[in-house]
C-alpha cells in the first residue's frame, strides 16, 4: 500500500461514503472506564464501509472498460459492490451463503445485483464466486486481498488521523483484513504512536491466529453471531501486512459481543451488527488496558437482522442489568 | 438571518457538529414510495442538531467576558448547552420538566451542567429560567427567539442545499421554530425550488396553527410523545420569520410518529427520538403528496428513553405487519 494512493482513492469514492462522523461519546466512556469516540461507517447508502473499497474497485473496472464483475460476500460487501456498480452501470455478479443474514441478502437483491446464494459458508461462496469468474472472464473482486479493497477501506485512517490525533488506540474489526491492514497502515504513517488493534471473536479466530504465529493458520469452522468477519481462511499476502501494521490483535467471546452492542445501544443510541460491536467487547475484556486512555472504535457496518438483534441485545434496558451483572 | 451571519456560525460551531451525513436510504424509500434522504444530526456528542446553535450562543458569550448562561429546555438544548459550557470554561444552569425523559435529564447532569427540575411543563421551565436569569444576571438562552440559535440551525441548511440539490422537499420538525425558521431560510436562498415543510403533532399544534392563522395562537395543553417539540406558546418573532420561509405546515398523529420510528428503525437502522420521526410520519399521512419525488428529512435527535421506544416501536420486526395493516 502507498500513502498517495490511499489520499487518490478519496477522488474516486462517491463522497457519501468520505468523512464520516467521528465524535466522543462520554456515555459509552463513563461506562467503559475510558475516553472512547466512535467513527462510524453506518450513515450512508449500504451502512457499512464496504463501499469505499468498492468505488475504488468499480471506478478502476470503469476506467478500463470492463463492464461485469463478482464477488463472493458476507453481505455488507455485495451490497457495496451492488450500490457501485449501478451507479457506474456495472453489471454486478454477488455470491452469498445461505446462511448469512437476510436482511443483508434483501439488501444485494434489492440493489440491482445478481445474487447467487449457496450452501456452505462464505468459503464456499468464495469458490463459487471465483468459478463464475473464471467463466465468464470477468474480475473477481477479492475483499482483502484485492488492494483496492485496502485503500479504499484505508481512507478511514486518513480520516481517523485527522480527526482524533489524540488517540491512543485505534480499535478495528479484523475479518479478512482488508479495514485492518487498510487502516492500519495509514495509522502506522501518519500517527505511528496510536496503537493499532485487530479484534475478532474466539468463535473465527483464523487472522488472529495466523497474526500471533507469523504464518497462515486456518480453521475448519466459524462459529459467531459476526458474520461479517467469520472467515476461515486467511490470504498469506494479507496477513504480510497485518505483521506490518498490527500492535495487537485480540479474541473475544460471544457474551462480550453481545453486551458490546447493548452498550452502544443504551450508550450511543446506535442499532449494529456484531462485528461493529468487536471493539467495545475487546475493551470489556480488558478494562485495564484501555482505563483512561482514549480509544476510537470504528462501527464499520448496522446491517443486521432484527429479530436476531433484539434476542442478543435484549428487549428493552431492564434486561442490561442482569446480563452485566453475569458477566 | 442572514446568510453571512450563518456562514460565518460555521467558523464558531465546533467541526464535530458541522458536515452530518446526508444519504440516500432505499429501503425506507421503497417503504415510502418516494426517494428518501436522511440528513443525520445524530452523530455527535449530543445526539441532537441542538449543539450547533449553543456553539453560537456560547462562543459569542466567552467574547464578550461572560462566564455563566442558562436555558429552559425540553432536554437536547440543555445538554448541548452544557457540552458547549463545558467546552468553553462556562457555568450552565438548565430548568427542565420533570415530565422530560429521564435520558435527557442524566445527561444534562453528566455534562456538568447545573441542572433544576420544575414541575409542571417546558413553559414552567421557560418561566424559572428567565427569573434564574434576572436574579444573577447572566443570559438567557431562549431557543428560536435567540438569533444564534436559528442561525446555528440554519448551517444545516447550508449543507443540505450543497448535499442534496436535487431536493424536492425538506421535511422539518416543527417545535419552537429555530431549525424550521434556520434551515427554511438557507433553503429559500440558496435552493428556492426545494419546498419547506414543517410538521408537527396533532398533540402540539400551537405554531402549526399560528402558521395557518398567521397569527400568535396559544394552546392550554400538549400531548405528544414527541417531547421536543411540545411547546405551547409560540414566539412572535418566530412566526413571523416562519410565515416567510415555510411553504407548509403539517399536523400529524401520534400513530404515524410511532410508525415513522418503526420505519426508521426497520429500514434505516436508526434509533430516533419520536420528535425526529415527524417528517417520515408526514410522508405516511400523505403518500400522495410525496409520491416519486426525492425528500430529505431531517433526523434531528436520538435521545429517548429505551423503554418508551421499546413500547412505541415494539420489540421485534414482527409486530411491524399489524401495526401498519391498523393504519
Amino acid at each position: 500500500m502507498e500513502l498517495d494512493r490511499v489520499r487518490a482513492a478519496r477522488g474516486v469514492i462517491d463522497p457519501v461514503f468520505l468523512d464520516s462522523p467521528l465524535f466522543g461519546c462520554d456515555a459509552l466512556g463513563r461506562a467503559l472506564g475510558c475516553a472512547v469516540s466512535i467513527k462510524l461507517e453506518t450513515a450512508n447508502p449500504v451502512r457499512s464501509f464496504k463501499a469505499r473499497g468498492t468505488e475504488v474497485v468499480v471506478g478502476g473496472l470503469r476506467d478500463q472498460g470492463q463492464t461485469a464483475v463478482v464477488c463472493a460476500s458476507a453481505g455488507n460487501l455485495g451490497w457495496a459492490l451492488g450500490w457501485s456498480g449501478r451507479r457506474h452501470g456495472m453489471d454486478v455478479t454477488v455470491v452469498a451463503s445461505r446462511r448469512a443474514p437476510a436482511a443483508k441478502l434483501d439488501r444485494i437483491r434489492a440493489s440491482g445485483a445478481v445474487l447467487e446464494v449457496v450452501d456452505g459458508d462464505f468459503e464456499s461462496a468464495r469458490e463459487r464466486a471465483a468459478e463464475i469468474a473464471r467463466r465468464r472472464g470477468i474480475r473477481l473482486v477479492e475483499d482483502s486481498l484485492d488492494v483496492e479493497t485496502c485503500e479504499g477501506a484505508a481512507t478511514i485512517g486518513l480520516e481517523v488521523a485527522q480527526q482524533a490525533p489524540s488517540a491512543d488506540a485505534v480499535l478495528i474489526a479484523l475479518g479478512g483484513g482488508a479495514m485492518a491492514t487498510g487502516v492500519g497502515y495509514v495509522l502506522k504513517v501518519l500517527a505511528p504512536a496510536t496503537e493499532v488493534i485487530c479484534v475478532q471473536p474466539h468463535g473465527a479466530p483464523a487472522m488472529t491466529r495466523s497474526w500471533r504465529e507469523r504464518r497462515v493458520v486456518t480453521t475448519d469452522s466459524a462459529d459467531t453471531i459476526a458474520d461479517g468477519v467469520a472467515g476461515r481462511y486467511p490470504i498469506s499476502a494479507v496477513l504480510d501486512d497485518l505483521l506490518v501494521v498490527a500492535d495487537d490483535a485480540v479474541l473475544v467471546e460471544e457474551a462480550s459481543i453481545m453486551a458490546g452492542m447493548r452498550l452502544l445501544l443504551q450508550h450511543a443510541g446506535l442499532v449494529v451488527e456484531p462485528s461493529a460491536a468487536l471493539g467495545v467487547a475487546a475493551v470489556l475484556e480488558d478494562p485495564d488496558r484501555f482505563a483512561g486512555r482514549h480509544v476510537v472504535t470504528i462501527i464499520c457496518g448496522s446491517n443486521v437482522d432484527l429479530d436476531d438483534y433484539h434476542r442478543w441485545v435484549g428487549a428493552g434496558p431492564q434486561d442490561l442489568g442482569a446480563v452485566e451483572a453475569g458477566r
